[in-house]
């Protein structure tokens, strides 16, 4: 029968074989027969596929020819019912994978024996009883999870798929796989049909059933949506969750969390029905994504923490082991990978893991970090909701990244922090985003779920480097308001050049403030590490309270003005919107032009050397009030609070010096900024003189005209400065 | 002449032979012709020296020729003429080094040219403009620091010795050496006499500037102190600063800093006066010094921050590089060096150096970490003066190691600190020491001095793991009271065993309380981390406030009571002595016997379980109080406080479990201990019946009697236990 079906689709035209994939050849899902023939012939010479081969074989030897419990759910994250279904999915994939690998039925018959358990649980279950949100779970808490759960499954039962008898399968699919199948396409179909990465898991789950069980209802579902009208599903998230470079909506934390399935799923649809070429779809944009993921990371691996995110995860995650593999063989070997892969450390058992693992073996010139560079990501599908800009400068260890947001809001993991800037620089975070507050399947932190603080303050404007007006936070916090909105990209000019700009406007965030902001990060004849000159510009016809903080990580060093610190008694910044959270543990009414602070972070200081006025207050802040269950971390941060109509904020950080304990020798650990001062700020321009060292910086910006090609004249100080673009510097009267 | 001499002194009995070294042949401070010659050969084919001697040779070539800057001292440390001195006399040493190596003369007049720049500078200098303290120096604000001149100036003289003329040699002589040696011996008698590392430094820098100048009235006052009746110098500091069994006075991280001028001066005497047997000295006491540093250090190589301490501080610092690699010359090769030699990552230029970098290539099998066992230094030239246990379990990373320490004060630099634990486990801090508050070098943190707050917290009992009695630290924090006493060592039972004991009594740091501390590591059968049950008596006629804090590093993962947390409004914990910088971050009064507080470091949980009585309170403290230079780090405490006559304080600290962020899972984050109760204490015995999972652990001592051999019985619920010994442990009614 197979054959003939296998025989008869040559004969077909191509459109028709995309939906007539019946009764296919397994493995197909994960594998396939060849590459595990191939896998198989080089793991006994390959050291690190026999060491995952190992790593797997030794944890399910332990188990396997043993019961395995199938607990009736009960537990959030972390608990023990949470945790064992966990673990049985990855079982149940790495026993099919060893089954494949060895031969040896006793795997294959550890996997039927739980499908055959889970085929009686499933259909007895309703939404758990830990379940809080809106798309309750069956076996998990979350039915984020009972995704996971169909997608290792899945995986599992089409490698097993010839060890079963077709009674078998039918009791299996019928028992383990329909209800959750039903659930998710019939219950909750507007969860399963959102564009958002529950439902990319979603829909690699009932798609990956689909292939293994030869349900063609199931893969049309997971394609194109519960209606199958290519509104959701598979391809309408290629199109719709990454803008046309790449960029996924919620950021690079949860790129991380979505290209797993992405690329599981991808993998499956294209052994089944190589046709459609889902990898090639969008301008290779799965390859664009992980690229994009990798491109938003430190030198350490953390991905970038804005929005919702755990600065713990890196890209060794299992997650990115597997994309990246898979894109080895999908897209072809790429060196770029190979500091990646190498401090993934392991691969998985397939010929994308074979690949990468002979490169790590071969090449002996491994660079030590990703190919790191400046880069302009857009946001949104069109590419039309603003985006992210990655400004870099420095090589290898000394890489500095200055991250500038005026991306859309990121769905439901999105942050308040319109034209939030960040700061990494050798490896450490410099200006932070705080990232989320959880404690990841730690069920005492409450079932390892993101925890309040998430929302009273990691995700308010407060928490970011970017202003928050009235002490009211973006949008006002309202998630449904901010999703309408994005900032408009001014100009970004990025690359291997001494005057890197990024800028945007955004008009939305408060009724009647307009925000402006333009980074430059400028590295001065000589000079190794650049420096960052920020407008942040305020424009109402009201007066208001503008907050801008610096989230600095580091120890205080010095400042150039006095402060009272609350030495007994500590009170909060304010009362909402994040402010009940910090500590204002100094103040300080400067009267001066120039306010300077330093601050030590591991071997390099830093200094922000703001141009304040008359009214302005400085606050040396920490988090940590009104937190009961101490969820917050102790972070400081440094605000600027200015009160106009107009506010024309100039801050120059400096990054200088050298700090070695070991050696105790400190190098420049003085500023050499003596003077920052506006020299226009009109609706037209904005402009800034910076002292440095005796010489003169002069940055000048068009607040109106942006193209690349307009001409512009300033005079000033009697000096006429001719230029054409949307921004101009100048150093010891020479243009960079 | 010199060959007269050399000829004679075979001739000579070996009494005499000591002092008549005059006119030796040069170099023979830091090397000697045929070690230069050895080192000369290998430079080319071993990549490790080669390394070395290039940095060197970089760093001097950027400078020779050039005309180098002797100023006028006037800033403090981390100012430009501190740090340009402390510049120049690296620069002579290396530069002296190179002119050995390469013959080329233009190293040789590099170090010339800068010693007519001091012989001109030196004889005119008063005390440092920046001097505060009792000692102060000329070059420098502190003497210490003109000590380190001396030393590397000494050396490099006698580099160069022979391409100076007789005249040139008596000119930098009289010019640049004999006016500090003078102010050293002459001026500040007290200090350079002292028995102190300050001492140390001093004795080294005029010994070692006699054997360069051949000035035997300087190379007898290093060694015999400036009277030369041997209650100062080298010999009377190796008799006085070292336990019989290798502890330095001040604790390991000075150890660190006094090892440098012990094995520069004593391998300079080694050269010179080779009769004096100088590293066989007390049973090899410095080999047994750098080995007790070594011991005393965490698996990333940090030493244990007790006393003033700077955590920055690793074995990969110079000192060590140096000790070592002298020790691996006189003492032999010693393979438990090799992996701090391979974390140090050079070598000296010296036939030691060679030893290590030649041991480094040849061994390709050198461990991970450095050989830790379990240890008890004894404190006190006659190591009756108390001590430090360091009890350990585990083997390479999963490493745990339980510091008491019961040892004298630690001359200046020690703390408050009589009984005090630290535990470090898989090379993370969990119950730490503070150290010291300073910026070493860094001039805007108070010239890079130790900063107020080390006295007024980081010294003070409270910022210890110990007992503070009515919020006033042990000896009311008076050094020279402190200095008078130590606890009495009462048993140490270590090493690979499941139960590891220390006890200590203190009856002097309070008038009226005595302090008792037992401490057991133990590791149940079958378990892979060990449990710590600590017991704490205070024993008085009158009523007292007892705080015992657990100075935790790591975030709070659940409490088994309620608290308050002080949302709104921060206090401080009290007024004076420490508790003034302390913030109370949450409050509890608690009413059962068990209260339990489980942390996170790391990928490890920690959950300390206490029996509490109906009077106590516990507290979430934080520093950063009343700090108004930003001082202090942010630290959390978690502070138990009694009040009564007598306490027995019983907790029990568990190392469970592990948390995995990156692959999300999480096991046993749960405590497993549920009871603790006491089950006796009265004058003659203590003990404590401890549930784990649902198992009995009973941890018995004797209060009195404490030798190996007594035998002891109590009778408890009805059982009989009997033992021999002044402790025993029971688990599952079986003796540990």
């Amino acid at each position: 029968m197979k054959k003939t079906v296998a025989f008869l689709l040559l004969l077909l035209p191509a459109l028709f074989v995309q939906f007539s994939g019946y009764a296919q050849k397994h493995p197909i899902a994960f594998t396939t027969a060849s590459d595990i023939a191939l896998v198989k012939k080089n793991i006994p010479t390959n050291p690190l596929l026999k060491q995952s081969f190992d790593e797997i074989k030794t944890a399910v030897d332990a188990v396997v020819g043993k019961d395995i419990d199938v607990p009736v759910p009960k537990d959030a994250g972390g608990g023990y019912t949470h945790d064992k279904h966990k673990d049985n999915y990855n079982l149940m994939f790495n026993s099919g994978m060893l089954f494949q690998l060895t031969g040896d039925v006793k795997y294959a018959k550890l996997v039927k024996d739980l499908f055959f358990k889970y085929a009686v649980l499933n259909p007895t279950l309703k939404n758990h009883p830990e379940a809080t949100s809106a798309s309750p779970g069956r076996i998990f808490w979350q039915a984020l999870n009972d995704a996971n759960w169909l997608v290792y499954a899945g995986l599992a039962f089409d490698l097993i798929h010839d060890y079963l008898t077709p009674a078998e399968r039918a009791q299996i699919a019928a028992g383990a796989f329909k209800p959750e199948v039903d659930y998710f396409t019939k219950d909750i179909t507007s969860w399963f049909d959102l564009i958002h990465n529950h439902a990319v898991w979603a829909c690699a789950g009932v798609g990956i059933v689909g292939i293994a069980t030869d349900n063609e209802e199931y893969v049309k579902m997971a394609l194109y949506g519960s209606k199958k009208d290519g509104k959701a599903g598979l391809t309408a998230h290629l199109d719709g969750l990454f803008s046309p470079n790449g960029y996924y909506n919620e950021g690079p934390y949860y790129t991380r969390y979505a290209v797993l399935p992405f690329f599981l799923f991808a993998n499956a649809v294209n052994h089944a029905k190589p046709d459609i070429k889902i990898f090639e779809r969008r301008n290779k944009i799965l390859k664009q994504a992980l690229e994009g993921a990798l491109e938003q990371t430190n030198l350490d691996g953390g991905f970038y923490s804005y929005n919702d995110a755990l600065k713990e995860k890196t890209f060794v995650s299992n997650e990115v082991v597997v994309a990246l593999n898979i894109a080895w063989d999908v897209y072809g070997a790429n060196d770029a990978y190979l500091p990646v892969a190498k401090a993934q450390g392991r691969v998985t058992l397939s010929k994308g893991g074979l690949g990468v693992s002979q490169a790590l073996l071969q090449n002996k010139n491994i660079a030590p970090y990703y190919p790191y560079k400046s880069v302009v990501f857009t946001d949104g599908a069109d590419g039309k909701m603003g985006g992210v800009s990655v400004l870099r400068t420095g090589k290898n260890k000394n890489l500095t990244s200055l991250i500038f947001k005026y991306s859309s809001h990121g769905l439901s993991h999105g942050h308040y922090d319109k034209l939030n800037i960040n700061l990494y620089d050798n490896g450490n975070e410099i200006l932070q985003d705080y990232g989320a507050s959880r404690f990841i399947n730690i069920e005492q932190k409450w079932g390892g779920r993101y925890l309040p603080e998430t929302k009273s303050y990691t995700q308010q404007s407060i928490a970011h480097n970017t202003v928050t007006v009235d002490e009211t936070s973006h949008f006002n916090g309202i998630e449904s308001v901010s999703e309408k909105y994005h900032p408009v990209p001014l100009y970004q000019v990025v690359g291997n050049m001494p005057v890197q700009a990024s800028a945007a406007l955004d008009t939305n965030a408060y009724k009647d403030v307009q925000m402006h902001r333009g980074v430059y990060l400028i590295t001065l004849p000589g000079a190794t590490k650049p420096l960052l000159v920020d407008f942040f510009r305020t424009i109402s016809n009201n007066t208001h309270q503008y907050d801008l903080p610096f989230n600095y990580i580091g120890n205080v060093i010095s400042t150039n003005f006095k402060y009272t610190t609350h030495s007994n008694n500590l009170q909060t910044l304010g009362n909402k919107n994040g402010y009940q959270h910090i500590w204002k543990e100094a103040s300080a009414n400067v009267k001066m032009p120039l306010a300077q602070f330093t601050f030590l972070n591991n071997q390099t200081f830093y200094t922000i050397s703001s141009y304040v006025k008359d009214s302005a207050q400085l606050f040396f802040t920490r988090t940590g009030a009104n937190d009961p269950n101490f969820n917050l971390r102790r972070e400081p941060s440094y605000i600027t609070r200015t009160r106009a109509k107009n506010m024309f904020a100039i801050n120059v950080l400096e990054l200088h010096g050298n700090f070695n304990p070991i050696s105790e020798i400190t190098t420049n650990s003085y500023a050499t900024v003596t003077s920052v001062l506006p020299v226009i700020d009109t609706e037209a321009y904005s402009g800034a003189q910076i002292r440095i060292a005796g010489k003169q910086l002069l940055v000048f910006q068009s607040n109106k005209i942006f193209d690349s090609k307009t001409p512009h004249q300033l005079v000033v100080g009697g000096v006429t400065y001719s230029w054409v673009g949307p921004f101009a510097v100048y150093f010891d009267n020479k243009k960079l």
